[in-house]
Protein backbone atom coordinates (compact mmCIF):
# COMPACT_ATOMS: atom_id res chain seq x y z
CA UNK A 1 0.00 0.00 0.00
CA UNK A 2 1.14 3.46 -1.20
CA UNK A 3 1.04 5.54 1.90
CA UNK A 4 1.60 9.65 1.86
CA UNK A 5 2.01 11.59 4.88
CA UNK A 6 1.17 15.57 5.08
CA UNK A 7 -0.02 17.61 8.43
CA UNK A 8 -3.62 17.46 9.65
CA UNK A 9 -5.99 20.19 8.68
CA UNK A 10 -8.98 21.11 10.73
CA UNK A 11 -11.63 19.32 8.41
CA UNK A 12 -9.77 15.97 9.14
CA UNK A 13 -10.29 16.54 12.90
CA UNK A 14 -13.76 14.81 13.07
CA UNK A 15 -11.76 11.86 11.56
CA UNK A 16 -9.26 11.97 13.71
CA UNK A 17 -11.17 11.85 16.86
CA UNK A 18 -13.38 8.60 15.70
CA UNK A 19 -9.67 7.05 15.28
CA UNK A 20 -8.36 8.13 18.42
CA UNK A 21 -11.87 6.72 20.11
CA UNK A 22 -11.87 3.61 18.25
CA UNK A 23 -9.42 1.72 21.25
CA UNK A 24 -9.97 0.15 24.41
CA UNK A 25 -8.46 2.93 26.52
CA UNK A 26 -9.15 5.89 24.14
CA UNK A 27 -12.65 4.89 24.33
CA UNK A 28 -12.68 5.87 27.93
CA UNK A 29 -11.07 9.35 27.27
CA UNK A 30 -12.20 10.95 24.22
CA UNK A 31 -15.22 12.47 22.77
CA UNK A 32 -16.87 11.61 19.94
CA UNK A 33 -20.05 14.38 19.57
CA UNK A 34 -21.10 15.70 16.93
CA UNK A 35 -21.03 18.83 16.25
CA UNK A 36 -17.32 17.96 17.77
CA UNK A 37 -16.12 19.14 21.03
CA UNK A 38 -14.35 22.54 21.05
CA UNK A 39 -11.46 21.36 23.20
CA UNK A 40 -10.30 19.23 19.61
CA UNK A 41 -10.33 22.64 17.41
CA UNK A 42 -8.27 24.70 20.64
CA UNK A 43 -5.64 21.96 20.67
CA UNK A 44 -5.25 21.52 17.33
CA UNK A 45 -5.07 25.12 16.85
CA UNK A 46 -2.44 25.18 19.55
CA UNK A 47 -0.64 22.48 17.77
CA UNK A 48 -0.85 24.37 14.04
CA UNK A 49 0.84 27.44 15.46
CA UNK A 50 3.71 25.76 17.05
CA UNK A 51 6.43 25.06 15.08
CA UNK A 52 7.55 22.29 17.38
CA UNK A 53 4.31 20.20 17.16
CA UNK A 54 2.97 18.41 13.99
CA UNK A 55 -0.19 16.29 13.64
CA UNK A 56 0.38 13.86 11.13
CA UNK A 57 -1.72 12.21 8.74
CA UNK A 58 -0.68 9.05 6.72
CA UNK A 59 -3.20 8.64 4.10
CA UNK A 60 -3.40 5.94 0.97
CA UNK A 61 -5.02 8.37 -1.34
CA UNK A 62 -7.75 9.92 0.45
CA UNK A 63 -8.23 7.45 3.03
CA UNK A 64 -7.33 8.36 5.96
CA UNK A 65 -5.38 5.21 7.45
CA UNK A 66 -3.02 6.21 10.82
CA UNK A 67 -1.91 9.23 12.68
CA UNK A 68 0.19 10.70 15.41
CA UNK A 69 2.03 13.78 16.57
CA UNK A 70 5.32 14.90 16.92
CA UNK A 71 6.40 16.88 19.40
CA UNK A 72 10.47 18.20 19.08
CA UNK A 73 11.56 19.03 22.41
CA UNK A 74 14.86 21.21 22.59
CA UNK A 75 16.69 19.92 26.17
CA UNK A 76 19.34 20.66 28.17
CA UNK A 77 20.73 17.06 28.74
CA UNK A 78 22.18 14.95 26.88
CA UNK A 79 24.63 17.67 26.27
CA UNK A 80 21.80 19.94 24.72
CA UNK A 81 20.14 17.50 22.80
CA UNK A 82 16.64 17.76 20.95
CA UNK A 83 14.26 15.47 21.23
CA UNK A 84 11.36 14.08 19.45
CA UNK A 85 8.20 12.76 21.56
CA UNK A 86 6.00 10.53 19.71
CA UNK A 87 2.11 10.84 20.73
CA UNK A 88 -1.32 9.72 19.75
CA UNK A 89 -0.01 7.26 17.39
CA UNK A 90 -3.21 5.47 15.89
CA UNK A 91 -3.75 3.47 12.39
CA UNK A 92 -7.52 2.82 11.19
CA UNK A 93 -8.74 -0.27 12.24
CA UNK A 94 -9.58 -1.65 9.03
CA UNK A 95 -5.98 -1.47 8.06
CA UNK A 96 -4.16 -2.98 10.89
CA UNK A 97 -1.67 -6.22 10.72
CA UNK A 98 -0.57 -4.56 7.40
CA UNK A 99 2.86 -2.84 8.20
CA UNK A 100 1.08 0.77 8.29
CA UNK A 101 2.64 1.47 11.62
CA UNK A 102 5.82 0.34 10.91
CA UNK A 103 5.91 2.95 7.87
CA UNK A 104 4.46 5.51 9.85
CA UNK A 105 7.22 5.12 12.15
CA UNK A 106 9.98 4.78 9.48
CA UNK A 107 8.69 8.37 8.09
CA UNK A 108 8.53 9.44 11.78
CA UNK A 109 12.14 8.64 13.04
CA UNK A 110 13.43 9.41 9.76
CA UNK A 111 11.76 13.09 10.10
CA UNK A 112 13.62 13.42 14.08
CA UNK A 113 16.63 12.54 11.99
CA UNK A 114 16.42 15.79 9.80
CA UNK A 115 15.04 18.02 12.66
CA UNK A 116 18.33 17.07 14.59
CA UNK A 117 16.91 14.87 17.08
CA UNK A 118 19.32 12.92 19.04
CA UNK A 119 16.53 10.91 20.67
CA UNK A 120 12.67 9.33 20.34
CA UNK A 121 11.04 8.97 22.98
CA UNK A 122 7.15 8.05 23.69
CA UNK A 123 5.45 6.17 26.47
CA UNK A 124 3.08 3.32 26.11
CA UNK A 125 0.24 1.98 28.77
CA UNK A 126 1.38 -0.79 30.13
CA UNK A 127 -2.27 -2.64 29.20
CA UNK A 128 -0.91 -2.78 25.91
CA UNK A 129 1.64 -5.07 25.38
CA UNK A 130 1.18 -5.52 21.70
CA UNK A 131 2.09 -2.12 21.11
CA UNK A 132 5.25 -1.87 23.58
CA UNK A 133 6.59 -5.12 21.53
CA UNK A 134 5.49 -3.65 18.40
CA UNK A 135 8.06 -0.26 19.80
CA UNK A 136 10.67 -2.78 20.86
CA UNK A 137 10.86 -4.47 17.97
CA UNK A 138 11.32 -1.00 15.78
CA UNK A 139 14.43 -0.63 18.06
CA UNK A 140 12.76 1.50 21.06
CA UNK A 141 14.42 0.01 24.38
CA UNK A 142 11.73 0.41 27.35
CA UNK A 143 14.96 1.76 29.81
CA UNK A 144 12.39 3.97 31.74
CA UNK A 145 9.25 4.23 33.65
CA UNK A 146 6.79 6.48 32.28
CA UNK A 147 4.90 8.10 35.63
CA UNK A 148 1.81 10.30 34.45
CA UNK A 149 0.20 12.54 36.80
CA UNK A 150 -3.60 13.74 36.68
CA UNK A 151 -4.20 17.35 37.13
CA UNK A 152 -7.71 18.40 39.19
CA UNK A 153 -7.88 21.88 38.53
CA UNK B 1 15.09 26.79 53.70
CA UNK B 2 13.80 29.63 51.46
CA UNK B 3 13.17 28.29 47.68
CA UNK B 4 12.67 31.06 44.90
CA UNK B 5 12.13 29.49 41.52
CA UNK B 6 13.14 31.90 38.14
CA UNK B 7 13.80 31.27 34.50
CA UNK B 8 17.39 30.05 33.95
CA UNK B 9 19.97 32.82 32.06
CA UNK B 10 22.70 31.91 30.06
CA UNK B 11 25.33 32.46 33.02
CA UNK B 12 23.45 29.91 34.88
CA UNK B 13 24.58 27.54 32.41
CA UNK B 14 27.97 25.71 33.70
CA UNK B 15 26.23 25.40 37.04
CA UNK B 16 23.49 23.57 35.34
CA UNK B 17 25.58 21.17 33.21
CA UNK B 18 27.64 20.76 36.84
CA UNK B 19 24.75 19.61 38.69
CA UNK B 20 23.61 17.42 35.38
CA UNK B 21 27.01 15.74 35.01
CA UNK B 22 26.74 14.75 38.71
CA UNK B 23 25.15 12.35 38.85
CA UNK B 24 25.53 8.11 37.89
CA UNK B 25 23.65 8.51 34.74
CA UNK B 26 24.83 11.88 33.68
CA UNK B 27 27.92 12.15 34.25
CA UNK B 28 28.67 9.64 31.52
CA UNK B 29 26.30 11.56 29.43
CA UNK B 30 27.16 15.57 29.69
CA UNK B 31 30.39 17.39 28.85
CA UNK B 32 31.88 19.43 31.68
CA UNK B 33 34.40 21.19 29.35
CA UNK B 34 35.57 24.97 29.99
CA UNK B 35 34.55 26.69 28.00
CA UNK B 36 31.28 25.07 28.16
CA UNK B 37 30.22 22.87 25.07
CA UNK B 38 28.05 25.13 22.43
CA UNK B 39 25.76 22.73 22.41
CA UNK B 40 24.47 23.96 25.42
CA UNK B 41 24.34 27.28 24.60
CA UNK B 42 22.02 26.22 21.25
CA UNK B 43 19.70 24.25 23.38
CA UNK B 44 19.07 26.89 26.03
CA UNK B 45 19.06 29.64 23.20
CA UNK B 46 16.19 27.22 21.71
CA UNK B 47 14.33 26.83 25.16
CA UNK B 48 14.75 30.35 25.76
CA UNK B 49 12.78 31.29 22.50
CA UNK B 50 10.29 28.69 22.98
CA UNK B 51 7.11 29.74 25.05
CA UNK B 52 6.40 26.46 25.70
CA UNK B 53 9.36 25.47 27.30
CA UNK B 54 10.72 26.87 30.83
CA UNK B 55 13.86 25.53 32.19
CA UNK B 56 13.89 26.60 36.12
CA UNK B 57 16.09 27.47 38.85
CA UNK B 58 15.39 26.65 42.58
CA UNK B 59 17.48 28.66 44.69
CA UNK B 60 17.85 29.81 48.16
CA UNK B 61 19.48 33.08 48.06
CA UNK B 62 22.63 33.63 45.30
CA UNK B 63 22.78 29.07 45.97
CA UNK B 64 20.96 27.47 42.77
CA UNK B 65 20.07 23.97 44.78
CA UNK B 66 17.85 22.59 42.20
CA UNK B 67 16.77 22.48 38.39
CA UNK B 68 14.50 21.37 35.89
CA UNK B 69 12.98 21.93 32.45
CA UNK B 70 9.10 21.96 31.80
CA UNK B 71 7.50 21.64 28.10
CA UNK B 72 4.12 22.39 27.55
CA UNK B 73 2.38 20.53 24.95
CA UNK B 74 -0.84 20.72 23.25
CA UNK B 75 -1.91 17.37 22.84
CA UNK B 76 -5.12 16.16 20.61
CA UNK B 77 -5.89 13.12 22.99
CA UNK B 78 -7.80 13.45 26.13
CA UNK B 79 -10.31 15.37 24.50
CA UNK B 80 -7.60 18.02 23.88
CA UNK B 81 -5.43 18.03 26.61
CA UNK B 82 -2.34 20.34 27.16
CA UNK B 83 0.18 17.97 28.74
CA UNK B 84 3.33 18.95 31.09
CA UNK B 85 6.35 16.66 30.47
CA UNK B 86 9.31 17.42 33.14
CA UNK B 87 12.89 16.59 31.86
CA UNK B 88 16.72 17.34 33.27
CA UNK B 89 15.32 17.20 37.58
CA UNK B 90 18.15 17.60 39.88
CA UNK B 91 18.93 18.64 43.51
CA UNK B 92 22.36 20.17 44.37
CA UNK B 93 24.39 17.05 46.16
CA UNK B 94 24.81 19.84 48.81
CA UNK B 95 21.12 19.86 49.51
CA UNK B 96 19.87 16.21 49.01
CA UNK B 97 17.04 15.27 51.79
CA UNK B 98 15.92 18.00 52.92
CA UNK B 99 12.66 18.41 51.09
CA UNK B 100 13.73 20.37 48.39
CA UNK B 101 12.64 18.18 45.17
CA UNK B 102 9.03 18.35 46.88
CA UNK B 103 9.08 21.74 46.89
CA UNK B 104 10.40 22.22 43.46
CA UNK B 105 7.42 19.63 42.34
CA UNK B 106 5.02 21.35 44.47
CA UNK B 107 6.24 24.45 42.26
CA UNK B 108 5.86 22.75 38.70
CA UNK B 109 2.83 20.99 39.66
CA UNK B 110 1.04 24.39 40.40
CA UNK B 111 2.65 26.02 37.24
CA UNK B 112 1.27 23.19 35.16
CA UNK B 113 -2.47 24.00 36.54
CA UNK B 114 -2.06 27.72 35.80
CA UNK B 115 -0.91 26.86 32.16
CA UNK B 116 -3.86 24.48 31.76
CA UNK B 117 -2.32 21.29 31.83
CA UNK B 118 -4.69 18.10 32.20
CA UNK B 119 -1.96 15.73 32.59
CA UNK B 120 1.75 16.11 33.73
CA UNK B 121 4.56 13.39 32.95
CA UNK B 122 8.12 12.42 32.92
CA UNK B 123 10.11 9.11 32.46
CA UNK B 124 12.40 8.01 34.90
CA UNK B 125 15.42 5.43 33.95
CA UNK B 126 14.97 2.47 35.95
CA UNK B 127 18.13 2.47 37.21
CA UNK B 128 16.89 5.08 39.27
CA UNK B 129 14.60 3.14 41.89
CA UNK B 130 14.44 5.97 44.47
CA UNK B 131 13.97 8.67 41.97
CA UNK B 132 10.79 6.46 41.12
CA UNK B 133 9.82 6.25 44.21
CA UNK B 134 10.04 10.07 45.09
CA UNK B 135 7.64 10.61 41.90
CA UNK B 136 4.97 7.94 42.83
CA UNK B 137 5.00 9.19 46.81
CA UNK B 138 4.22 12.69 45.25
CA UNK B 139 1.24 11.01 42.96
CA UNK B 140 2.74 10.07 39.70
CA UNK B 141 1.67 6.36 38.54
CA UNK B 142 4.10 4.37 36.84
CA UNK B 143 1.22 2.89 34.41
CA UNK B 144 3.19 3.56 31.41
CA UNK B 145 6.68 1.72 29.80
CA UNK B 146 8.68 4.93 28.70
CA UNK B 147 10.51 3.49 25.78
CA UNK B 148 13.22 5.16 23.95
CA UNK B 149 15.31 5.00 20.77
CA UNK B 150 18.91 6.93 20.62
CA UNK B 151 18.98 7.98 16.67
CA UNK B 152 22.37 7.98 14.67
CA UNK B 153 22.49 10.40 12.00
Amino acid sequence: MELNFRSAIETDLPHLVSMLANDDLGGQREDTSDPINHAYVSAFNSISKDPNNKLVIAENGKQLVGMLQLTFIPNLTHTGSWRCLIEGVRIHQDFRGQGLGTKLFEWAINRAKIKGCNIIQLTSDKQRPDAIRFYEELGFVASHEGLKMKLVR
